[in-house]
């Protein structure tokens, strides 16, 4: 038997909404007919809605970002799959404001297509949609992966950099373009000593040997192309530092937001553990830390794993980012 | 070998807490001397200060709750073990204020030894001290149990409402004989379908059947009285608030301030589920849920498991819990 404390996984994302909605509901509603999260209160100068989705089993993405400053409607699937494109139709009605609706959407195959209906539907409503897409992931950057590289940790800032943006009074073309930038400008790297329970059969996703690392594991368990000895944090995170670097090429005098994710059952002692061997690497290599996020803001159910996440910033994006947010997950 | 990422327990608490200042400069700094956290930043109207500590490896607590609004210092010990009364005597030192400084201690040998011996050197240093001593763990509540209840979830609630009350200038008696009717009406159950795995063995610090629940377990793995048969989350939840409400026997019109907390591995999804089963116990029983938090706030490394504490608050209670606080791990 899984180790979790609900067998049905259905009865839990529907039994966990309920809860949430519950908790915050100063914050937010449910939406019981479409399933979807809606904000109860938007900033007057907003006038683009944010919408974003996707499988249950990363939480707090994306339902727990919903609220003032980040998402105006979080639409979930089942765990590890796509919602249904009519939870994000509805949602995205439900979103919109009078500059239209912007979905934020993780770079999966099943998410692109029901987005992508639900946005066809609301061309036909004539309501203005775009779309920005997170392809962060690095390890699955390779020009073997048709689909592209995967959505991951990005997108917690990204989210919250537009929700800014948006409170700031941008239209749905600049919102677009300052998302497809970010992203652009952002890559993470996962490593995990231990996958993720599957709650289908209670047995590990897969197996790794007592002293090895999965080096690129994506939020689904999807393997890496390597395994690593296990060693000290130090040089594990500076090769992954190392790595998102060589990617992103930062300018000289470049400044980054940074992400430090837990995937789930890693303590919060190794995740800010990990943060001071980041900040190590960044000094080392005259990277500035601008800003820094740790803790569990994208999982993976109950994975013993980290991702690290940098996002090169400007003034500009330091603005937004800095911005009011007041949401289940992230408030400042 | 442990899934930690890190071998040595030692050098990990001791990076996590430089990680954490680095993190969070703006709330709190790292006194690497003495190894305590300390506030940035005091009310102006606070006149005693507020000190807490412990063992490592419940993060947040303490560590995430030094900041504006909550503690003024926080002393973490190594792995579950108390910090040395001189971390604690050198903190109170930095945490007092014009009234003094008030220890906020977890029932457990180790700490109420520490924190006493501090006591009395601050005392001989003219330093008023005052202790609120936090037993809420339900399930040690025997007169077999000589040390009497272990302090858990509680303290994270009571440390808030402290955090508040001393924010309105209440004096060092006042705070003491407030935490300690805090303490008196608060009580916290925890269950886990798997154990933490030991640091230094690498193995669970205990066993259970596939089928088993430990109901009552402590937060360094301290067994329960029971085990009990894996089953749907709503008649465990009940089972447990039905417990706690007998042992706080509340008034008719009583209110409670709620916390569902997840001991390590437990995923987002199945706590905020327990919140739903929580709030349909109470509303069965017509106990009001005045304000409620569900999160990771106390933990036990990588335990699956979850508590559920209930403390029962009167508006003076909850105007205190309201009041802002801005640390990692809490603000609003």
């Amino acid at each position: 038997m899984a180790p979790y404390f609900e067998n049905s996984c259905d009865s839990l994302v529907a039994d966990a909404l309920m809860g949430l909605a519950r908790t915050h509901t100063d914050l937010l509603s449910l939406d019981t007919d479409h399933w979807f999260l809606r904000a109860r209160d938007t900033a007057p100068s907003r006038r683009v809605g944010l919408l974003s989705g996707g499988g249950a089993g990363h939480e707090p993405l994306h339902t727990g970002f919903v609220g003032r400053g980040m998402l105006d409607v979080a639409c979930p699937g089942r765990v590890f799959a796509s919602p249904h494109n009519r939870q994000v139709y509805e949602g995205s009605l439900a979103a919109a404001g009078p500059g239209g609706v912007l979905h934020i959407v993780k770079n999966y195959t099943g998410d692109r297509i029901n987005f992508g209906i639900a946005a066809e539907r609301l061309a036909h409503r004539g309501i203005p949609c775009a779309r920005v897409l997170v392809d962060d992931d690095l390890a699955s950057d390779s020009e073997e992966i048709a689909a592209g590289r995967r959505g991951t940790g990005g997108t917690v800032l990204i989210e919250k950099i537009l929700g800014g943006a948006a409170d700031s009074g941008l239209g749905l073309a600049e919102l677009q373009e300052l998302g497809t930038g970010l992203a652009a400008r952002c890559r993470t790297l996962a490593v995990a000593s231990a996958a993720h329970t599957s709650p289908a059969t209670g047995e590990p996703a897969f197996r790794l040997g007592p002293d090895e690392i999965e080096y690129g594991v994506g939020i689904h368990g999807e393997r890496a192309r390597d395994t690593v000895s296990r060693g000290p944090l130090g040089p594990l995170v500076r090769r992954m530092t190392g790595e998102l670097l060589e990617a992103l090429a930062p300018g000289p005098g470049a400044q980054v937001i940074t992400l430090v994710n837990g995937l789930g059952a890693v303590t919060p002692l190794e995740l800010y553990a990990v943060h001071r061997e980041l900040g190590r690497a960044l000094d080392e290599r005259s990277v500035g830390l601008a800003r820094s996020l740790v803790g569990e803001y994208i999982t993976a159910l109950d994975m013993r794993g980290f991702s690290v996440t940098l996002l090169i910033a400007d003034p500009t994006v330091l603005t937004y980012y800095d911005a009011p947010v007041r949401t289940a997950a992230l408030r400042w």
